[in-house]
């Protein structure tokens, strides 16, 4: 985000408090304005049961705004002690600033800068037009009480004042008064704490421009239309059940197809790396993620799992520490590693009621995860081998496209934050730097991005909307290996703790299929389709015709099947389309006059007569 | 069991109680004593610490007990009523009984029967030797207070005497003193309540005859042998660990290929038939098992599931419940029917703690669960390519042999015992009938055997240890689909409540590992076995040819390594009987001057020398 486009967010989030305020009055409480990703938002308190910000007042809202702008505001800054500052904030009725001066206080800051939207006196005819009379009253009460304490001079006029360090743009005549969009309304909890009260938040987008607001705005548009639960409900991949609650999906046959090909696609892959398959259960005594770590960190995500028999257990949030429990069972030799598992399976997490949201943010997360048990001299082999599988894998998803490393480091300003010794985590950084430069990867180093355990290789890849995506990830840990007392005999015979490679390939199922049905919206490729080919009959007279071709694809292993259904031929055609079938095939009179079919390709929106082998032939490729 | 081998078994437990008493003394305090499937156990409660019946004490007592039976003891009962009975046992100093008297006077029972183990005045003499001095001082006090209260003539000499119902046989002269053997000590809960205090309990084994117990006793060894929780480690199938928890096995890549290959067989014979996987999660809101009836009829098998953000689930103890769900995620028409659903996955029940045991008792469940929702029009044609799936599954797995089908119905003496409505349970009952008749299923109505929503089919095989199991099953269900409220539109446009049809064909993935283990005794069947085939060089100068020859398996898709380990050749060839794997190709300098290899077929005890092309066409036939 440019300087200016930050500045401009955030001083249209004072605009748009100020226009709530005309708009509402100022009994309306004001909590913080950020400028945030795409734009900015403000949280109101609103007491009087009378008043309630809705959609419906968001255009006006939007108006009073770019009224604002037009009006040329400074913004002019004064800074004060705290004291006076809390006495500011009581004159004007903002309470809840003076919580946030406490917490200052707290932090040990002494200042506070106040910026006041003035207008010049000329232009306070303009203010007064279509906004209600308290509020003019009220900031003459205001802009008295400003003058009388020396803060502006008798030739200003206050329009709105708010508590905030700015920094801000210089006036409002900066702006371009259609480069902004009020978006939403919200529910927030008092500085996000859920045991606050809530408040209302109006959330706005806002570029440097006109243009740049309605690229934005198509992308969005774009992105509805793309959305994984509208499309998820409509191509039946997918559902969720009250009686078995939020965050916990359910694939169909047809999600589950796809889900499938996913798994068999990159363990396919793996396997011819060396990675074996295993299973492992979803509970464990507390004390193995006590010993992993995750009890201590994540307390409130972690589920507990009692019996009325006195049972307890807990449900795994990941799959490292039941992996290192596979390795643990024998007495491994220098000979055996490196051992690689991987294991596409369920883990689960308390997310926050809130924020679970479709398949994007859920409580049973299917997470393909595999882990390498190697000595230090192969871990270079081993992130290699790991690196060319994320290339193969996203290559064939068609998601490889421009994408880029980062190379995860520590916060070097933060070292408590991360665990294992200080020798290992140097090893670690090292080597991996290494690699990528090695293979070329062009790796940007990232600090503060490592995990806790060790530096990682993180792959961003872009969808067709242009977002970005991290999914793949390859983390060197000396650390957990050593808590669980993992061992290896090596050729001295002496007990070595083996180096632990983590890696994600295609991370959880349920993100990549939000990332693969809103990049394709929802035209999956041939391979990956649920359904690939519907054969449509122009009349049942032709039903043998297309049982025969329908058993042929079938054993050529092609998912197809034959619409029977009473509808028109016509709504055959369409259902076809809506469902994103790849290919419908038609039959009539004339293909089988000519042993042929009629191939209707939906993607390409193309239609020709072709023979049976043809056929074959193009779907085996696409495979 | 015959009527005398019941006889036989009880009275020898009252034996192994006198053995007991006259090795340990009269202080041991007498529980319970009945016969059991295989023989009898009898459970001692022993209050001095000094005191402690151990596996070394076994052989003295199984002698002490054919001492016993050769002294020709008569079993004499007498009658008498509570009252007297509980002064009776006072002075045997035997209260535990009067516990169970306790019991007796709650149901309504006014007689008690004790039964004396009666030697006569001439075996007096042989009662003594080998005894210890107080049980002899003691039985003759026992003697005289029974003497003098009338119970038995003076010419009689008690060596024995316990309170119990029999039957017994009349003379310990009926018994074969080589038809019994004393197995085992185990720990054991007073009445089998773990709120008790804990008992020992001595097991014994006893038949007809010597011969009888020689055949059981090879059995036994056959079974040890062949006991999965040896085979399996040795094997290196699955394991556990003690940070996870008992009943929560990890399969090593071994087992999990295994495990792999039966999910893959059945599920693409069950493709065929129509059946669509999917995939739910182990949790769901308790309300979903109320509304199933799970949570009321088994609460102390339910894991609840909580986080510290106050969400509240259970984990699934069954599939069914989730796969309504995505039923009733839709609108479904009659031409949608019948909707057939699979999933292969883990489920939890908590277990009985002692009742946990390697594979065969679990806490973490894989079921390979299916479901089909159908019209009652369709049930015939449903349950029929179910009975035939189960066919074809068990067929090529090698276990069909000889196998008996169950059609259990209702007892119909408890009939509220059962859910659903009478009119539909008797559909059920009549269709399931008519379908096991035409398709000559032989089946044997067995009462008190249905489900509790409805009539199943279940099939019994036997393993090669002639031990019975019963794993598939066909089961009608009206109930289920009321209960969730499931629906389809009819032709008339009118809702109904579709049937619901379970079936379990090869059941949970953990048992079959038992029984496939124990049946082939590690010695999978080709297709099935984890490793498949093991080159073994004579020399390390056959390297390459070996090579060669593994690529070229490994592109047929069958499952080879080459054993690249220091060990000499010899102990190569042994390691690979050892862990049992079908095939050992030998390279040696005549192999590869002949292009061929050298094949040990390690189960057939055969070695010869075959072309690699024959070898590929062997193999296919065989996976």
């Amino acid at each position: 985000m440019s300087d200016f486009l930050k500045k401009a967010r955030h001083s249209l989030s004072h605009i748009l408090a100020q226009a709530v305020q005309r708009e509402f009055g100022t009994d309306i409480k004001l909590g913080v304005g950020p400028e945030i990703k795409n734009g900015f938002y403000y949280d109101f308190l609103i007491k009087d049961p009378q008043i309630k910000i809705q959609e419906e007042n968001l255009k006006s809202i939007n108006k009073n705004m770019e009224q604002i702008i037009k009006q040329k505001q400074d913004f002019y800054c004064i800074s004060t002690d705290l004291q006076k500052a809390k006495e500011i904030n009581i004159f004007l009725g903002q309470e809840l600033k003076n919580e946030l001066i406490e917490d200052f206080e707290k932090e040990g800051i002494n200042n506070i800068t106040y910026f006041l939207n003035l207008i010049p006196m000329k232009a306070k005819e303009s203010l007064l037009k279509g906004t209600n009379e308290n509020y003019i009253k009220y900031y003459e009460a205001v802009n008295d009480f400003f003058q009388t304490n020396g803060y502006i001079g008798k030739d200003k006029f206050i329009s709105f004042i708010d508590m905030c360090e700015g920094p801000h743009i210089n006036n409002t005549q900066d702006l371009d008064s259609k480069s902004f969009k009020i978006s939403k309304i919200a529910g927030a909890y008092w500085k996000g704490d859920e045991k606050n009260f809530m408040m209302t938040r109006v959330y706005g987008y806002a570029f440097e421009d006109k243009e740049k607001l309605k690229e934005y705005l198509n992308f969005l548009e774009e992105a509805k239309k793309r959305d994984h639960r509208v499309l998820g409900k409509k191509l039946d991949l997918f559902c969720f059940s009250d009686l078995v609650g939020p965050g916990l999906p359910m694939f169909t046959p047809r999600g589950t197809k796809i889900i499938n090909l996913l798994q068999e696609k990159v363990e396919n892959i793996c396997s011819k790396y060396g990675f074996e398959k295993v299973i492992t259960p979803h509970l464990a005594k507390i004390d193995l993620f006590k010993i992993s770590g995750h009890a201590d960190k994540y307390p409130e995500e972690l589920f507990s799992v009692k019996s009325q028999r006195k049972q307890e257990y807990a449900l795994k949030p990941v799959q490292c520490p039941h992996q290192t429990q596979i390795y643990a069972s024998k007495k491994r030799s220098y000979k055996d590693l490196p051992i690689r598992y991987m294991e596409s399976n369920k883990q689960y997490r308390a997310e926050q009621p809130g924020e679970i949201s479709g398949l994007s943010r859920v409580v049973a997360i299917t997470v393909e995860d595999g882990h390498v048990f190697c000595t230090v001299d192969q871990v270079k082999q081993e992130v290699m081998a790991m690196v060319n599988i994320i290339k193969d894998f996203f290559v064939d998803l068609g998601l490889r496209g421009n994408h880029w490393v980062s190379l995860s480091v520590r916060d070097m300003e933060n070292l408590d934050k991360y665990i294992g010794e200080e020798e290992d985590r140097q090893i670690c950084e090292k080597m991996l730097g290494e690699i990528a430069e090695e293979m070329n990867l062009g790796a940007i180093k990232c600090e503060g991005e490592a995990a806790v355990y060790g530096p990682k290789l993180d792959f961003m890849f872009k969808d067709s909307l242009g977002r970005e995506i991290q999914i793949p990830t390859v983390q060197l840990d000396f650390a957990t290996p050593k808590k669980f007392n993992l061992k290896y005999v090596d050729k001295d015979a002496s007990e070595k703790a083996p180096v632990m490679i983590h890696r994600a390939i295609l991370g959880s199922y349920e993100r990549l299929l939000v990332i693969l049905i809103e990049h394709f919206a929802g035209a999956f490729p041939f391979w990956l389709a649920p359904e690939q080919i519907k054969i449509i009959p122009v009349s049942d007279k032709f039903i043998d015709y297309c049982n025969k071709i329908n058993n042929e694809l079938i054993k050529y292993g092609f998912r197809s099947k034959i619409n029977l259904d009473d509808d028109s031929f016509a709504k055959k055609i369409r259902n076809g389309e809506i469902q994103k079938i790849p290919f419908l095939l038609i039959v009539g009179e004339k293909e089988i006059q000519n042993n042929t079919i009629n191939l209707r390709d939906v993607y390409n929106k193309q239609q020709y007569e072709i023979n049976i082998s043809d056929l074959i032939k193009k779907f085996d490729e696409l495979n």
